[in-house]
């Protein structure tokens, strides 16, 4: 099961660090692929391509004009959409349906003035809490509970840095090659 | 047990929407008390005053000049100390502890450049994965971990709005006071 996180409407500079927080929170927690629309922005993909050099795995971050379409077309490829917000189902009412699906997902994160057409196309409308929170913290929540906790698990290989958990200070081991990439 | 999100090194503007997201995240997955240090910001303030009066809860946020001395006074209280950290332990070795241990808890959420000193206070530094992500997704998922899921479930009393879940679209209830305040 793949799972993509679409990010709508997204701005320059005014979303810019809250973009690639989500993203790389994506990314940690075991999401295959980053899309967004709205405005480019070259400061997040630079970011994100820094990380993921840096700290390797196969994410993958694309741009879409057109969200709508990008969805539609996903779902006739027989894609299923979820959207998180506030005003949806609760998770726990809604994550078993989800897991035990086998369709590749897209998780819809929008912002406070998501077209209501997002809510019409999405195959679940999930709130983590029905309070305001952060795109940022909702999406994690979700993909834990998703993944049950699997997600922690994850390699990322071909990265240049690895860290040592330790129980005080900082240990990380950096990795240089001395094959020349192909 | 008390559960207090402390946020170290805040810069004004710059910090102004992740601290904010931040303690929305806190707010609304079941912590009760949100402190910052650095730079203090009335911004992040009226924020989360607004939330508070317009969602209800009994959510606190305050500001402190010394996370140090704020950290060392707690401890001596007989509060423990959870640092959020990629370079620390994983949650999966170390929640069950901290779950079975009745203090109170503060929960430290640096960024970049945490000063060493925090790793050593700290009763437990843990990392929720140890790849680079976000503290916003980071606290929601050690939040959701520690308290299990019951987290969700809190109610928010006294506040004007109130969501009711739905499968499409969106639905609030506003309550309208009668009663002056006294």
């Amino acid at each position: 099961m793949a799972i993509l996180v679409l990010r709508i409407g997204h701005r320059l500079v005014r979303d810019d660090r809250a973009t690639t927080h989500l993203f790389l929170a994506a990314r940690a927690l075991g999401a295959d692929i980053a899309v967004y629309s709205g405005q480019k922005d070259l400061n997040v993909e630079t970011s994100l391509n820094k990380v993921k050099k840096a700290w390797g795995g196969s994410f993958k971050l694309d741009y879409t004009h057109s969200w709508k379409r990008f969805l539609e077309d996903h779902k006739s490829q027989g894609w299923k959409i979820i959207h998180l917000t506030m005003y949806g189902l609760p998770m726990k009412s809604t994550i078993n349906d989800i897991r035990s699906d086998p369709a590749n997902k897209v998780v819809v994160v929008g912002g406070p003035k998501v077209p209501s057409d997002v809510y019409e196309i999405a195959d679940w409308n999930l709130s983590v809490t029905n309070q305001p929170h952060s795109e940022i913290s909702a999406l994690g929540v979700f993909l834990h509970e998703l993944f049950e906790g699997n997600e922690l698990l994850k390699e990322f290989t071909h990265g240049e840095l690895t860290i040592i958990p330790q129980a005080k200070g900082k240990k990380m081991t950096r990795q240089t090659s001395t094959q020349a990439s192909s």
